[in-house]
This record gives structure tokens, sequence and C-alpha cells, in this order.
């Protein structure tokens, strides 16, 4: 037993040991278990920004069972991806990782108006294919959020019931809001408490920029530290029940390894619990993908 | 027993002993206990306002564990927050004070256009976590009025099944409400009686002022005397059922600790069966929020 | 057995024991048992209008329990109201008085664009209280009938299914209806046929005026005779199946006494079967109220 | 055993007996038993366009008693009428003429915008009151077709677990289609087409014009002929699966004897199954109905 | 036991029994049995263009009973169609030649604003006429594609439970998508991935051109060879999960023979799994038809 992660859990009291065991698993698996630092990759930019866009820097990509493998070798905690993506592996990789099934995505091609995904698979799903979490992505800001609250209320009621943790991609956009604001400090410290609000067990972020968005809200930062990404990661745990909840941060856009490292050295230094690295993964060479996740491991074990 | 409390019950004759045994649980709470007057913790701004902009002021109170323990320190009947919130602490509380789950939130990143909270926990959700009764906001005068109602019609009747009773937060605004008008004393009488009408087993309103909003309205209000928060009280609390529904009352953004006080002397005078005491409390230091809460219950008590 | 009361009943041949128990329950009580004809107290008015414009000509009348004692008193053949004053007084008066749940409710406050009813209480809430039959308001010319059309197919059905009866408010309005539309007699009269076909046991509708509002209608009402209340109050009824629907009218607003019992005699004499009278009741002081609900019935008897 | 039905029956070979049996029970009623021709009485105008233009120009009419006993008289092979007429004669005349409950209606007060019309009556309604089929309108070309086509899905499913048979009134309309193009042969053809994929057991269409509506079916047209109706109504039963679906006309609006007449000769010549005539026969006298409907009949049964 | 056909099932490893039993009968019908290449008869344009326009150039396909008998003298893989087709001939081709049954479909009458099929039959139709798949079509880039997916979500799911496989249509369209846009070799390079990860077992797309539409898009296509329909196929098939999910493509609209193979050599040359060809067959004349089907069929097995 890792008294890090008995440590996370003990934050969790109340839920029932299915989620709890799910949790334990995804902590206790891969180059940081028992750290209580997890990294997952996640695939899902072939349904949000197409094949070629997301693949063809690394063609090997296309393939379904190139990432589960990558995610394996790396020492990913869990794999994250759409339905399409998961059915086509996890009568492999079911029991060697931690699946997580996004339920719920977007395209490229079109949307409803305002940013709202669409429902794409379910909690059976997640059951049928032997996944250990499930993953949905809320756009707090959006006019349809409270279609979005109200399914991601049915889904984690559903999955809890069978045992399952949900993941919640807290992503705000939509209404009038600045492409800047999406990613403000408040706004980002604000869709992680809602996030947690909404019973979240483990909540996905990106990293806040130094902007104030809301401004309701720029009285109440004139005394909040966030001039580093450090400062604006502790901000971001705090506001996820003071660190009862696992927040970890996205890496966005593919960019130069360096500024990756940078990322990853601020968010540890700011009590994140990890990252959840797509891009800067898959769509390096095999070899520069696995060395760099396993250079982010180094980092959030050491 | 108390006299007080069961005379109270009585006016809820014809529900079953679950929600009664839940409303005698709330009134035989804390300080107030028996006097059939409560005072309530309610800590939603988190959700509705994010969380800098609410705990800042008072960082302990990022913590979920926060706010439960003061509101047994402090002696509240009651501490009402939405799920996250609750489920954090649910194993530590339940039984030991109510809990009341809001069951719909709003947040202030964006919205549906016109004011309706989103759906975000369930009824099954505060069994499971061994609430006392749930509470849900409705809107009256918004576009989206027939969603709310027919969504706490069957909450009602859910809640009611496994002896939940019901705590309606009656705010109107939207449609062409001015902001005025939506504190003005005939739209929180009118407000009221709507959440009476609808089932609520409690009611919380904001102080009314004196403006009356409704043209159709303006009439009836030349011989009803409002000039004072006594009367303007008197009447609320009148217009929910003649005193027949317990009606309580909010205590709006933080203020000096006077007007406080004074607004509690005038809802105690004026027949209100209590207050919901949430950013006057939690926003101030652990003592003077204590001290606070412990005056305002003087003042019911006395 | 009143042979009056079975012939009318007579015309709901095919409908189950229950539903047809609760309509001759409907007929049999009160001062105009046996006669074939009603007069019912509604008091949805707290709802509809807010509680000051409503009740403080009559202060008494905030109180739930005024009502279902004036209806007893005057001896009305049953009592009207929303889930709140239903569930208030149920306990006392179920069995005492024939209560009809009204399960939706507008309030004044605001809306959702088009007129629509706000579903408020449930079939089963019906049952739990006691009541005899359930009410349901339907506004034919709204942007939103399809909506209110299959949610009374679908109570009907539900309310049928557990032996209740349904009473339906069939008002017009919407659309680009003018004012003066909703109570021509053309409207009135299709109002009422609707209310009929949507199977609606007993239609309340408005008394109609001299007016014919659709163009497609004008042609043929040049041969039907609405120069008076008792002529249009005929063609009504005709429209209601010739007859073989019971149809009562509306007092509409508070009025003089002599109004009142003149519209009382152009409905008798029309061959309407009563009619439903509220604000003219409950908005007179408590003995003037009685007096013209008695002196109603007697003209009715008479 | 009629050759001429069963022959038509072999066309719905894979149905269950449920829907043969009663679309037997159609054709072998009345006094067009057995010919595989049918006349049907449909009585819905008092819903759709009002009692007085309705029942007016024959009061008799508005009996609900009236319809069935016309059909029986004259010798239809059913009566088709919405919920509260089938309602209030069902418990008379089940058994006696094949009912049809037509299961969804509009009036002519207000809409929903785009037309659809309400639902008013379900499956099971149909099977309390002893029907034999349920009838549907489509109103092809609206904005709201894939709600009516969604809910007709449903609806024919519904049915057919209990052995009833289906007739689809198929009215295109709406959108940016013309009064003209309402009733053009490409758009009659069309919907009868879309009736039969649905589902449709009989389709109800109105009599083409020689007009093309759809600019991209103008070149097919070149080479169809439909300069008379007897071509036009050829083209449709063609186009409702080259004769396999059985096809019936309405007549419309009252006319003059000879041109009814006229329409029936050539819905005959151009192998149409019959006919749904309404307004010309319930509009006129007893005596004229029924001998206008027996003088139909005759040309059918010639 | 077909190498050919059970290597592609291989990808399918995790789907139960049912639905990889109909995938393999399906690639072991007709002519093409055991090659892992398909070609099947489609024929919704009766639905989706209007009978005129689909079966007037060959008139004996008014019948639906022309059309599965067509495709299994050419030796089709199987016959795809809506609801009415389907059960007009089901209780003869049921066994013969596997079913798809299309359970959604649109028409050219009128829309809903947005591209959007309406849901025509269901999955449990599919089961009682004895099909062996599904199909559904999706339009990515539509307004309503939240709608379209949570279908197909639902859809899918309750066809496996009964061991059906699903096919998508993958047609984008709508929002500002440009006609062009429709066919650029990037969107439907994404439609196939998007139907891939929601989970279609096999997409129909059509051939893709040269054009790339998304702005995001243009940079990743500058290496992608795309310059001939050979290079598009292979690109789109990699698409697809780098060939791990079954795509074949449609003929398009009726144009001459030598087009016809050109494209069908380009599919096959590209590692397209099949084509599903409709209007090109039955609008020729039967003679035709057949030949053209069974020239396709030897370039598919050559």
């Amino acid at each position: 037993m890792s008294e890090a992660v008995e440590k996370i859990l003990g934050n969790y009291a109340g839920e029932n040991p299915g989620v709890i065991g799910n949790l334990r698993r995804l902590m206790n698996t891969g180059t940081l278990a028992g750290t209580g630092k997890m990294v997952i990759l996640p695939v899902d930019q072939g349904f949000e920004h197409g094949p070629a866009r997301s693949f063809a820097p690394n063609p090997p990509a296309y393939d379904p069972g190139y990432h589960p493998k990558l995610a394996v070798e790396s020492g990913c905690n869990g794999y994250a991806a759409p339905l399409g993506f998961i059915e086509a592996i996890a009568h492999e990789f079911a029991g060697e990782i931690p699946l997580i099934l996004k339920v719920n995505n977007s395209d490229s091609l079109g949307d409803p108006g305002q940013p709202c995904s669409a429902l794409t698979s379910a909690v059976d799903d997640a059951q049928r294919l032997g996944c250990s979490a499930i993953g949905f992505t809320i756009y707090p800001g959006s006019g349809f959020r409270n279609e979005m609250y109200a399914q991601i209320r049915d889904i984690i009621r559903e999955a809890r019931d069978v045992g399952l943790p949900s993941i919640l991609w807290a992503y705000a956009r939509g209404g009038d809001m600045s492409k800047q604001g999406e990613t403000a400090v408040d706004v980002i410290a604000y869709a992680a408490q809602i996030a947690c609000q909404l019973g979240a067990h483990v909540v996905k972020v990106k990293p806040p920029t130094e902007h104030v968005w809301l401004d309701a809200a720029k009285k109440s930062y004139e005394n909040i530290p966030v001039g580093t990404l450090e400062e604006r990661v502790r901000h971001v745990v705090q506001s996820a029940f003071d660190g009862r909840r696992i927040v970890i941060f996205s890496g966005g856009a593919a960019k130069d390894r360096d500024s990756v490292i940078e990322d990853i050295r601020g968010i540890k230094a700011g009590g994140g619990f990890g990252s959840i690295v797509g891009r800067n993964a898959f769509q390096r060479s095999h070899d520069d993908g696995l060395s760099l996740l396993r250079d982010i491991m180094a980092i959030y074990k050491g």
C-alpha cells in the first residue's frame, strides 16, 4: 500500500469501493505508481481535429493500436480515447493499463452553435470494454451549460453505480467569453471548482495564464499571487477543494520539448497531481514521444 | 417534544412521517432547537460566484470541511451545499447536522440566456449521502419558468417518496424584470406564494424592499403597510399561506455586522422563521463568523 | 339515484366506473346535488395573479383553510386549487367535498413567450391527496399548442387509469389572437369543441361575447343566433358534442352582484351546466361571498 | 373469402395476423365488402376547422352519434375521428363498424409555426375503445418533419404490436412549399411514397393536380402522362410501391355533387383503392349525404 | 473459412459473436464471398429524392420486389433500404441475401433547417424483418450534429445487443460547409474517422476530390499525396483506423459506364473495401444494371 495514494484516497471517503478501487488502480499503475502523481495519454484528436491534423506528423499513430502500446511502454497511468479507438484495442489492453472511455466528443466540421460535445458512448460501453473510468468534457460558459451539467449529473451517478470514477475535462468557453478568457486564471480556477462541485473524481484543466477575465473577480485577485505558473497551479489546486480533489493539467498544442518540460516543473511545484499529454507525445516520432513521456514522469517522480 | 415545533409541524399535516421527521430534525437541531426558528448555513457561492470571490476573503473556507464544522460549532440547524461539497464531508457530518443537498446550481461564466439553474445532483444522491432535505432554486419571471417548475414538481415528489422535505430558493428574475423588481415587496411575496403552491416545505426569499414592481399589483398595495422590514416580512409570511409554511430570509452580500443584526431583528419582528446566512458567516474570519452567527441565533431565541 | 345526473352520466357510457363514480360524486354533492348542475369554487389566483391582488380584498383568504370551508358552507360541488393549497387542507377536507387538483399553472411574473402553463403537480399527487378530479388549462391558439395537447393526452389517460375525471380550462390565447378574440363566440365554441375532442369530461370556458374572430368562421355565424348570452351559451353547449359533455362557465373578474346574477341567468337559460366562481366569491367578505354563492345556486336549482 | 381482398392482403405478407385481420375487416365491411375498394367516413373537422364551420350546414352533425350512424347506414368501410368523438360512441359502435382513431390533430386557432399536428390520443386509447386502426397525419415539407416521422415510427410499431394497422394522412405543406405545390402531382406522389416507406398500411392523399412543384423533378415528369386525374391517380398508385399499398383519396372541400362523382370516376379509373369522404357527406342533409355516399360506392363497385 | 474475411474480422475482435457473425455473413455472400470485398445495393432514393426522379428511368424499379431480386441476381453482398421497401419483401428475401434496414432518412420536400435525417425505423424492426445490419446516416458539419451522434450512440448499442452490426453513411454537410467542401478529401477522411470513432462497423463515404476544405487542415495535406483517386482512397482508408475498419464508397449520381468503372478501379487500387451502387444499378435497364454490377464485382474480384 502506498501512503501517498492512500492519503489522496482519504479525500474520497464516502465513495463506494468500486470507485475507490479504480482510482487506486489508476494511481498504482505505471512509472508513477504509488507516488500519488499521474500522467495520462489521451487520444481524442482524431475526433476533435480530424485524422490528418492529428496523425500525419507521425503516421503510425493512425493505427488505434499505436497509442495504448505507447502508454504502456512509457509507463502512463492510463489511456483515454473515444469509443472507436477503445473498441479497437480493448480486447488486448483491458487489464493491462487502465482504459478511460471518453463518452462525449466534438468535431471541427460543425457544431450546435454554442460549445457542447455530443454524447458518443455510454457507461455500459465502458463496462463492456473493461474500462477503469469514464471521461466527459464540460464547457462552462457555454449557452448549453445546463444540458452538459445535467448529462454529467446522470453519467457520474450511472458510472458510480458500477464502480467507475469520472474524469472531467473542464474547458470554459462559449457565450461572450474571449479566447484569452478561456485560459485566464480566474476562469480555470472557477472551471475546476465547478467540476469538483459536480462530483468529478479527477479534473483536467489547461495551464492557466496570468489574465483575470471576470470583472467581478478582479478585486479578489488583487491579493492572490498568480505571477508564475507554480502560483497559478497552486491557486487552481486550492480552488479544487483545497487540494482534496485530483487536478491534472493538459499540455496543449504540440510544442518544443523545453517548453513542455518547463510547464511540467511548474505544475509539479504548484502541487498539481499530474498531466495529460496527448499531441506532445503521439505527434512526435515513437522514440521522441517515449523519451519525452519518460522525462515528464521523472520530474513528477523526482 | 417542543410545542413550538409541533405547532409548526401541524401545518404540514397530511405529509408522510419521513418528511415530517426530517422537518422536525431540522427544527430540533442546534442552538435554536425547539424554538421553531432556524438558521441555516448555505455554501453554494463556490459554484455560483467562483472560488476566489467566495473564499479568498477567508482562505480556510476553500476547504469543504470548514463549513459544516462552522455550522456545528455555531449551532446552525442545517448545512446546505452543492453535490461536491456535500460528498467531501458527508461521511463525517451525516447524522451530526442535517445536510441539505442543493440539487440545482448556476455559475457566473455563462448561462442559457434566461435564468435557469442546471440540475447538478439528484434525490438519490441526497439519500446516498445521508441528507435531511434537498434544496432547489426557482427563478419566477424567467423565460424558462416552465422547465424549472416541472423539474421541481418531479423532484419534490421523488424526495417526498423517500421522506425528504424540499426547500425552495425562490428568486424572481429574468424576462423584463428590473434589478429593482427582483426584491420588490410584491415580487418577493409572489415568489413565496408560488414556492408554497409548488409544494415547498420551506421557502427561502430575499428580504424585500418597499418597491412594488408589477403595475397590476400597485393598487393592492395601497392599503398594505410595507414601510418597514418588519411589515414587509409580515406580508411575505402572510403570503406564504398565512404563516402556514416556513419562510426564511437570506442575508445577501457580506456587509457590516450592524446591518446584518438589524435585518435579523426586522425578520424576527415580522414573524419570519429564520435566516440562511452564507457569505456573512464564512467570508469573515472563523471567530468573527462564529460570533456573528451566535448573535443572530441569540436574537431569534430571545 | 338522481335521474338528471344519471342522464348526464349516460353520455359518458364507455368510461370506467372510477371516472363515472367521481363525476357522480361531483354532481351529487352540495346544494345542487342531484340537479345535474354544478358550482365549483376555484382558487388558483394566488398562483396566477399573486397573493396581494388575490387575497388583500378579503385577508382571511390568505389562509388555505378559508376556501374549502367556504365551499362546504355554501354548498359547492367541488373545490379546485393548485398543489400547495390542496396539500394544506386535504387531510381535513378529502371525503368532505370533492377536491380538484389543478395540475398546471401560470404566474404573472414572466412566461415562456407564448401562453403555456407549467406542470406543477401530477396525477399521483391527486391520488395521494384524496382528490376526485384533476384540472388542466389549455390555451388553444398558442404557439405551444402541441406541447399542451400532448401533456393533457397523457394526463387524461393517467388520471382515467386511476378513476379520476379530467376538467379542462379551455382558454384560447396566444399567436396572433387579439384580446377581443379570446372571448369571441366562435373562439369559445371552438375551444370547447377542442377540449371535448381531447377527451375532457368537464369543460370550463369564459362566457362568450357576440364577436366572431376567425375570418373563415364569419360566414358560418351569419345564421347562428348569438345576440344574447343565452343564445351564445346554447351554441357553446351545442359545440360541446351537442350537449353530451358538461360545460361550465367562469365568472371572470370580480364585479357587482347584479352583473354576476344576470350572467348566471343567461348561462342557465342557454343550457349551461353550471359555473365556476372564484374571485366573485372569495374576494368579497365571508358573508357576502357566501350569500352570493347561495343565490347563484338558487338560480341553477330554480 | 374474397379473392380481391386476399390479393391485396398478399402485398402485406410478413405482417402479423392481428394487422392483417384488421385490414381484412376494413375491406370486408359495408357495401364494398370483398371488392378491395373502400370508402371511409372521417370526421375530424370539428377539431381542425371548428364546430360551426363544420356542423352548422347540417346541425344534427354536432352530435357525435350522427356520424357513425351515417357510416353504417351508407355502408362505409370505416369511421375515423379524434378521441372525443370516438369515446362518445365507441360503446355503441365498436364491433358494428371498424373505428379508426385519429391520434394526432391540428386546429385553426394557432399552431407551432410550421405544420405539425398535436398528439391527441394514443394506441392504448384505440385498444380501449375497440378500434380497428389508428390514423396519423404527416406533413412532408414541414420544418417539423423529423418530429412527425419519429412519432409515427413509434406509433406504427406500438400499433402493430397490438394488431392495429396504421393509416397515414400524407399532406405535404410547410417550409417554402406553395399552396399550389401541396397538390402538385409530383408532391402527392412523393408524399405517398414517403408514407409507404414509413410503413403505412393505408395511405390517404389529396387528388393531385397537373402541376409539378419540385424543380429537380420537372425533367422526370416530361415523360410521365399526368394530363387527366385518371393518369395522375395511376402515377400516385405506382408511386405507392407499384400498387402494393392501399392508397385512397380525399374529397376535399364540400362541392357540387357532379364534381364529386367525376373525381370518384377518375380515381376508380386510375386504380385508386377508394375514397375518404367527410364534408361532402356530413355537411349535406342526412338524405343527400346518404345518397351521395351510396352513389360513390356504386361507382367503386361497378 | 475465407482467410481474407477472417483477417478483416480480426480487426473487430472484442465484438460479440452476433455482430461478427453478421459481418461474416455480409462478406461471405454473393459473387465477392470470401474476398473481403463487398458491393451493396442501396435503394433509399424513393424516400430521399422522390419516386419519379428515382424510378421513372426504369419503371419496373417502382416495385419494391425489383431491387432485392436484382441484388441476388447480380451477386451483391447485401441489399439496403428504408422500412417500407424492406417490409414489402422481407418475407421473401430474409435469409436469401443480407438485408440492411436504413433506420433514418431525409426527403427533398422540406427539412428541419440543418441537415438531419428523421428516425424512420428501429432496431427491433430490423430484428422482426430478419435483417443482418442496420444503416444510419450522419451529417458531420450539421448544426444537429449532437442529436445525430447521440442517436447513433444509442442505436449502435441497441443493435449490438441483438447481434446486428451498424453501417454508417458519413456525409458531411450543413453549417458553413460549401458544396465543394462536402467531398473535399480532408472532409471525407474526417467523416470516416468520426464514423469509426462512433463505433461504426462499416463506413460508407463518397469518393473524395482533391480539394482540401478546412483551413486548419491545409498544412497537414501539404505532404499527403491526394492527386489521384487511388491516393485519396488510400488516405481515407488510413483515416479509418489505418485500414482496421471496412470503408466502402458510393457511386454518386447515375453516370456513364466508363466513369463508374474508372472509379471502381481507383477505389480498388487505393485499398477500398468495396462499393455501394444504387442509381447506377437500378436506373439502368435490368440487363444493363445487372451487367454493370457484374463488371464492378469482376474488378473487385480480379
